[in-house]
């Protein structure tokens, strides 16, 4: 087996494992950072190993646009290429394809898209996708699936789903063993029959691990929740589970007390950008005035490199200023604070206090400072989580 | 004193020195990398340090105007603001207000100005520009100058000397001794006597070292290098020779060899952001279709995260996509190099083997790699190398 996941301790649905690949050891639950391109944006290798990253997300659609699966393959793979030697995860293009909406056009053998940057065509077949995460030599490839939109009709969903499903049976069958494993994906939008019947039937494939996507697209926080509530326990329980594209720290904890141990999401990236800075007390605007003159670090209990040296007021100083530093600041701060929080979960899980030692924190009302720190809705779109 | 400087060993008119100030020491030659708003643009201070940096240069000018000096002060100074644990020498805005044009005017008391952000006037007098120096707690304080443009004549550059000679002594009556140490500064233009003049009557106000002004300002490669061939070896033997705004690295090699000791140029950084790369084997425009399956570090001899990581292809595949971290690693790589570049004239110069040892390094001419490498020319605009 390429890929070997353990379970060392459970807490209710939520599972403390260890996912085992070929280029080391994923400890979960787990967050991946992503690095579409191959590098989280504005971030060396070196600051996300530091950050306590232990996988890395990447995207097949946009690699296979620039440079080219023939280039990263010719420079040695993906790892080689971008100077990560810790696990790599590939999502296949089929929530990437879906976004591109007329662009694209699906038929039982695959799917034909129009390239976002210059409009050249280029097809991705279930075979071709999986053989194309081979060559760039990935921990872990995903098959290519169908992402329903929202809303979507029944009927459609599970026609959708039919398609899926042989896609995967394909890319199975077309699979010649790695050097990673294979994940299966779960559709059935918000369906619990038609998600519990997709999770039978793709965990009768026997993948490496499962994938719940089709969700952050759009659809209402109380649904997502509650597809992940059906899907998360009916996938095989020796096998690691990814929670596609989500989400917030309070999506994510909901998550794992459901039973899922691999998350992605561009929010603390993309967030940290725009000045939106996750703390233990909540929410930061660090653009805000008020900020301009506080002393105190971005989070009294974070190590991370902004932490470690600078303060509230000079976040705030270069992001009014426009200072490139300051997203390079504030994204090594954002997926730090991520990964310490899966680290917390993880320790939370082996003592059997998930829910005691964080379900406050992730709402923000043990904030002391009350107004003073802006708490962003918890649930907001939940497209905003996964558009690049 | 606040500063001390010692002459380690001598070359020629090349000086090995060490410069001790209240936050550390400074190993000269040195060079200075540009923060101007208390950050290298896309570089944290922990890296900063990684790369070898033993000084940072920011700028009175944009500070004052952004966060302004009082909210500097009140978060502790400007070590405390921005992170940065090692000696800071700030530019006094004389060359920024000069930059202004019909934006600032000019008496004999000081200058008057309009910020390039709001239209907001300023004032910056001799006085008030030492004293706000002081309350930030640089460890470097430059006076108040007039930089005079190119071409001048030279009467108008006799008397802009005059004014600022006045501004000179104001400035050390006004010096209330530190933190840190104060630096005059040399104007004078092309002409050889007015430079020398200066030099002698700066050096007469004992300051705690002279820098050499109103160079970098569009004078021809040939009128810049005279300049400082006069004007280094007319300063005071024991203290140190700063070199304002220059340059490639040709230019600081030539600068030493006539005895200077301390640079700072926004030159690697900038150069970085536009995908120019220095290397010990040439100049690599990296955006160039060459790069793109080109598996070899951007300099093989280089220790930076770019070098110790990834490929000239991949950071060609960062810049043609956009990515922000196509300017950090490119940035952390420059600035890496220059640092190396100083570090090797420190050695060569306490070997005795200076002019053999680097000068056809910065030429390009040893490149086993001939064309496939752009070598750009050692003496582009000398006003590119100022502007921010």
């Amino acid at each position: 087996m390429p890929l070997t996941f353990e379970i060392l301790a459970t807490d209710g649905e939520a599972r403390r494992g260890r996912l085992i690949t070929p280029h080391g050891v994923v400890e979960t639950p787990a967050f991946m950072p992503v690095g579409t391109l191959g590098a989280v944006k504005g971030v060396t290798p070196q600051e996300l190993e530091a950050a306590g990253a232990s996988i890395l997300l990447s995207n097949l659609y946009h690699l296979a646009l620039r440079p080219g699966i023939d280039t990263v393959e010719r420079l040695g793979g993906l790892h080689a290429f971008a100077g990560w030697r810790r696990p790599i995860l590939t999502d296949s293009g089929g929530f990437q394809v879906w976004s591109l909406g007329g662009l694209r056009t699906v038929d039982v053998d695959g799917v034909t898209f129009r390239s976002h940057l210059d409009g050249s065509a280029l097809r991705f077949t279930p075979e071709g996708v999986v053989s194309l995460q081979e060559r760039m030599g990935v921990d872990v490839a995903m098959v290519l699936d169908e992402c329903t939109t929202w809303p979507v009709e029944r009927a459609a969903a599970a026609a959708s789903w039919e398609r899926t499903l042989e896609w995967a049976r394909r890319a199975r069958a077309a699979w010649q063993g790695g050097p990673g494993g294979l994940f299966g994906i779960v559709q059935g939008s918000v369906y619990p029959d038609l998600r519990e019947r997709a999770a039978r039937e793709v965990a009768a494939l026997d993948f490496d691990g499962y994938a719940i996507g089709g969700v952050a697209v759009g659809e209402p926080l109380a649904e997502r929740r509650a597809v992940v509530e059906w899907t998360a326990p009916a996938l095989p329980a020796d096998r690691p589970r990814y929670l596609m594209g989500v989400g917030y720290p309070a999506d994510i904890l909901h998550a794992v007390a459901s039973g899922v141990d691999l998350f992605d999401c561009v929010l603390p990236a993309r967030n940290a950008r725009h000045g939106v800075l996750f703390t233990r007390r909540g929410t930061l605007k660090i653009k805000n005035a008020r900020f301009k003159d506080d002393p105190l670090p971005l989070d009294e209990e974070c190590g991370c490199p902004a932490c470690a040296r600078t303060s509230r007021a000079f976040l705030h100083h270069l992001f009014r200023c426009g200072e490139l530093t300051a997203a390079v600041l504030a994204t090594l701060h954002n997926v730090r604070y991520y990964l310490d929080f899966m680290a917390e979960i993880r320790q939370a899980i082996g003592l059997g206090a998930l829910t005691d030692r964080l379900a406050r924190r992730t709402t923000g009302e043990d904030s002391p400072e009350g107004p003073d720190l802006e708490v962003l809705p918890v649930s907001s779109d939940p497209r905003e989580q996964r558009s690049n």
